[in-house]
């Protein structure tokens, strides 16, 4: 029995170690994470003085975390972390609705709103009407489904990124389907904002090249009873950023033309389906 | 070009950001570590609520770091992730003194002391006469090479952790060898010991089935002009946690068989060669 580490040996000699009554899960989950750890210290060989940057570095991610920032978060979704788990625990059947990452910026006690309303409520930036249909697999209008929407402000700034500024529950609002699976409402063409990059995520992509922004979109979590509930955003086309969003969100069916309207209170419209998968 | 997210081209999608003004090193181990921990959540399809539990589980490590704390360490030397950077920065020629883990307890400053001398210096234990020489790959004396020791006192704790109940350099000491290469030096037969078990680190060995103790060793830091500095323990042969070291250090070569002598002042006698190669 080899119970000593060596370097050839080295995941082998960490995952005997987990005793039989461990649970399940997290025997599988533990030992595919030490190999793949040590597989990729082996692969680059890690200097001493790399692995003391990285302790430092993980040290200092944790100690930037707040009630208000959540850095580990942050690296996930800087890592493409985030998008892929996101990807593995929501893949829909051809044709459905794309999901993407769901972000710190929802609020669970957002208003219902009236079909039509203005949700934009500081005056700020170029409205833009939102319409669409809430649809099944076949393409049938989905009743009483919810279309919760939220987005930054002209600015770049969620609401609840600054109480003291903007209107409590700009930019959000909860609508509900009728018969017909239509939704619409007025908000602004949202614009591109950098995630926090003050910090050591900031630092490591500034390290690799890489800019902070996320491109311009609007969030959207959309569900209806009997339906696999859809988190995701539509995508501003053309937005500088489009193709290199800082967390990787982007899915091209979900980049939307915005098209000039007729409307000089309105100018912009957006057009988007969502179409729901049944729940499996 | 790919340039959007998909769950199959996860960590191409992210690699390709990397501009090409990025260190060349810096690229190296970002490549691999996306690569390695894109496959990690794949190959177990992580869940978002572990997701939830990992993003947890790092802000608390981070957290609950200080002064005189480094979780991310100990999570390090838990999974063995210590002991690989140890061994893949330390290869060795046949038959040289094996490396293992430096470990947070070395001070700097430590006396010296003249051969013979005693370094425990609180009256507790077991006193040990430790003896040997250090010696080349040819077997032959080193002159002036030094020996820095330090280990725990008989209740498993360092001096630097009690510095209100040990005396100061307590179980430390630095040795020179003369022509004959000889060390010789008293100190207790040491005990093991638990690593810090009330944070993230101890939580995670006892949902592994894991215990958190380190089996009975001695530190020696050992080096000499042109000879490739040693950082080792030689731990005591028979200790309960041999084969399952918390923090994977032991390697067979450095267990010692620790023999009873005739002096009841001094009742153990502990022999060891540190044989050193030449700087590479």
């Amino acid at each position: 029995m080899k119970v000593y580490f060596t370097e050839e040996g080295s995941a082998e000699a960490v995952n005997a170690r987990i005793l039989p009554e461990a649970d399940p899960r997290l025997r599988r989950v533990m030992e595919s994470l030490v190999k793949h750890l040590h597989a990729f210290v082996k692969d680059v060989e890690l200097t001493e003085s790399e692995w003391e940057y990285a302790i430092d570095f993980l040290t200092r991610t944790g100690q930037i975390c707040s009630d208000s920032r959540q850095e580990f978060i942050l690296l996930s979704d800087a890592l493409g972390v985030s998008m892929l788990v996101d990807a593995i625990n929501h893949r829909r059947p051809s044709g459905a609705t794309e999901n993407t990452v769901f972000g710190p910026f929802h609020v669970a006690d957002a208003p219902e709103r009236a079909m039509g309303d203005t949700i934009s409520l500081d005056g700020k930036g170029e409205l833009c009407l939102y319409s669409g249909r809430v649809v099944d697999l076949q393409g049938q209008p989905i009743a009483g489904a919810f279309v919760d929407v939220w987005s930054d402000n002209d600015e770049g700034f969620y609401d609840v990124q600054q109480p003291d500024i903007q209107p409590p529950m700009n930019n959000r609002g909860i609508f509900r389907t009728g018969e017909d699976g239509r939704y619409s409402f007025r908000s602004i063409k949202p614009v591109s904002y950098p995630i926090p990059d003050d910090g050591p995520v900031g630092k490591m992509l500034a390290g690799l090249g890489r800019h902070p922004y996320r491109p311009a979109h609007m969030h959207f979590l959309v569900g209806a009873m009997g339906y696999d509930k859809v988190t995701t955003h539509i995508f501003v086309a053309g937005d500088p950023y489009i193709a290199s969003d800082a967390v990787f969100g982007v899915k091209e069916s979900l980049i939307v033309d915005y098209q000039h309207s007729q409307n000089p209170d309105c100018p912009w419209n957006a057009d988007f389906d969502f179409v729901l998968s049944p729940k499996s």
